[in-house]
């Protein structure tokens, strides 16, 4: 029996760094590789606590069907810190709790954008987000990242150029995977533009309160006064992933639709999950509690960097990220980076991604490698960062 | 602010029983319109266990990522459990859980159609199905229901006339919303014409362990010789909907698309939920649980039909379920369903669902209209019957 699948679906190829993660689950094998959130920084206790009070008091809330918008309390929650930070708007929005920012970044495309319209992304970006794109059949056309965010003046000829553009997607704040944070001037430019061109901007910010260094930059969000970015958060680095708890904030019109999607593709998010977010949130000063995360990050991140600095070859490049889960590298431009981390798998056990996974075109070239620091354990930051290191020096003398 | 969406989505029609749902909530309104299972079937003992063990022994386990295709162990329990019940095919498939039979459904469409491609569905059918499908601007061609299943010659005329017929969605055990069973004969038969016409289906089984009467049809899985079958199946009748945990089985080629699809969708579902359900699963004898649960639907359904048999006019012509959550009443032809649902929830303070919202062309007409026995209480079910019975006498007494 052989398949047709649709258009769409088919063309979803396997991700370049398969080979790589394969390698990640065989035992000796230090992984540099996942996006996951330190475990050691989850408020194990306090969920506990809230999980076995709902349990008790109210389990038919946690068990029946509830309504596709979201549990009332947690929205209700979330809509306060979000008009504290500048990221809703209680004149023009409105709030849905998602299934993981995964699921809001989906819905976006699915209620914006028919097959063959045109949306930008940074270039490097999040895989997951490019693969539900692509999963809608859109031209998906990626845009080089500068140091400080996109780089405006290509992104602009793109727009002239391609066919119905709708959206750009952005994740302003440590961005996956290069860890960079988009200026303020940038993030005004790209509103402009987005005003300019008829344009929605999707918002993608996992990681902004995660930030250990420096100051934070208003949201894209902070500044929308015509009602085109959409907003989506998470649970996930801020309490814990397995929950699968997200959200939208968005003009009302679009939650709207979102609202439809969601229903038709999981009817509600679990709801124990989203009892324990908005409890937690009901129960937590967020700040101090963030500073504890914060500061588990920081300490994670400066051992990765030590190691490098100790470590690594001085003729790779690397960039010392202000918040967030991942650490960007570049090697020489005359270097392979795919065969640079195919061989550090597979002679130096160490597992990192190489570039291109994150292009639109995983065949393009890129120099550089993604580094997570959040879910090896220090011993193996320090034992994983030396190998590595010593693999860069054999490795460039040759290059 | 004017949004242009996309066409699929922008298609979605608010559903003809908005009007009757926003009464629901009203207080003093007895509403027979949900499709809730019954809350004090759920075994809140156990899970509250399960949970609290969970929590205490391996809550890293619950709260970070997994992988998409689910929770070994549930997976594994599910396997044995659908090997059993010959719903999963060892040699040919493989399993992966979803957020839901929702999202089981709706990815199975998104994985097999493109746009235009023609899926069959029974009219009437499951309104949340047929919105999912909808979702991806798919043909989709309601066929009339008999009593023992879709009309097959229809269906054959039908996939002869329409551009690219890939998929038949089917309800096979207490469809929802006529609560009927399809025969063995229609079955087969079914299955035939798929083999003939290369056609796949998708077999949707939410209410099949709920059979409080007569006796077992075996699934049109089991007969799935060549490969053509998706099975999905829930947790949400038989442990608890707030879960959102379903399942599909699969031949493994469908399953890795669909997994790719879920990976985009919402990266895997809630593992606290997952946990429950596996842990569920390996701790319970399930027919003896089954036992239980049945023994309330069949009450509630006995409950409800002795209602009917008393106070309803005997011009309305009912059919007695032997398992699910539903029962269809039809008028006579020369009345407005419409006008009756609308009466019932505004004078009547009883909200049904009209016929007409669980056809794929909601203007059609339909002289039937669902009850749901098992969300109202036993004192609702006696006092709402006995009204919708008084208002039958009037209202047909005029038609």
């Amino acid at each position: 029996m052989s398949y047709q699948f649709a258009k769409n679906v088919d063309a979803l190829q396997p991700s370049a760094i398969r080979e790589i993660l394969k390698f990640t689950g065989m035992p000796g094998v230090i992984s540099f590789a996942a996006g996951s959130p330190a475990a050691e920084a989850f408020p194990v206790d306090t969920i506990r606590t809230i999980s076995r009070e709902l349990l008790e008091q109210d389990p038919i809330l946690a068990l029946q069907y509830n309504i596709t918008e979201g549990y009332l309390k947690l929205r209700t929650e979330l809509k306060q810190w979000m008009t504290e930070k500048h990221c809703f708007d209680p004149a023009m929005d409105d709030l849905i709790t998602t299934s993981g920012a995964q699921q809001a970044n989906e819905l976006s495309c699915k209620v914006l954008l028919d097959r063959g319209d045109t949306m930008f992304c940074e270039a490097p970006s999040f895989i997951g987000s490019l693969n539900a794109f692509r999963s809608y059949g859109v031209n998906l056309v990626g845009i080089p990242m500068e140091q400080d965010g996109m780089d405006l003046s290509i992104l602009e000829s793109a727009i002239q150029q391609h066919p119905n553009p709708k959206l750009v997607y952005v994740i302003p704040n440590f961005q996956n995977p290069t860890g960079r944070v988009m200026s303020l001037e940038k993030r005004k430019g790209l509103y402009a533009l987005a005003c300019r061109y008829n344009l929605i901007i999707l918002e993608d910010n996992p990681y902004g309160d995660l930030r250990f260094a420096g100051e934070d930059v208003p949201s894209i969000k902070s500044m929308d006064t015509e009602g085109r970015v959409i907003y989506s958060g998470t649970f996930s680095k801020i309490l814990a992933p397995g929950l699968r708890v997200g959200y939208v904030s968005a003009p009302a019109e679009i939650i709207s639709k979102i609202t439809v999607c969601k229903q038709v593709s999981d009817v509600h998010t679990n709801i124990w999950a989203q009892a324990v977010c908005a409890e937690f949130l009901a129960r937590t000063d967020m700040e101090p509690y963030l500073d504890t995360l914060r500061a588990v990050y920081r300490r994670k991140c400066q051992l990765m960097a030590d190691g490098i600095r100790q470590h690594f070859s001085d003729r790779v490049t690397w960039e010392m990220p202000e918040g967030g889960l991942f650490l960007w590298c570049t090697l020489p431009e005359s270097c392979d980076v795919s065969a640079f981390c195919k061989k550090a798998v597979e002679e130096y056990s160490v597992a990192v991604v190489p570039g291109n996974a994150f292009l639109v075109d995983e065949s393009a070239k890129s120099h550089s490698f993604r580094l997570n620091y959040s879910t090896p354990s220090d011993e193996q930051i320090e034992k994983g960062i030396a190998m590595l290191g010593s693999m860069t020096k054999k490795f460039l003398a040759n290059a």
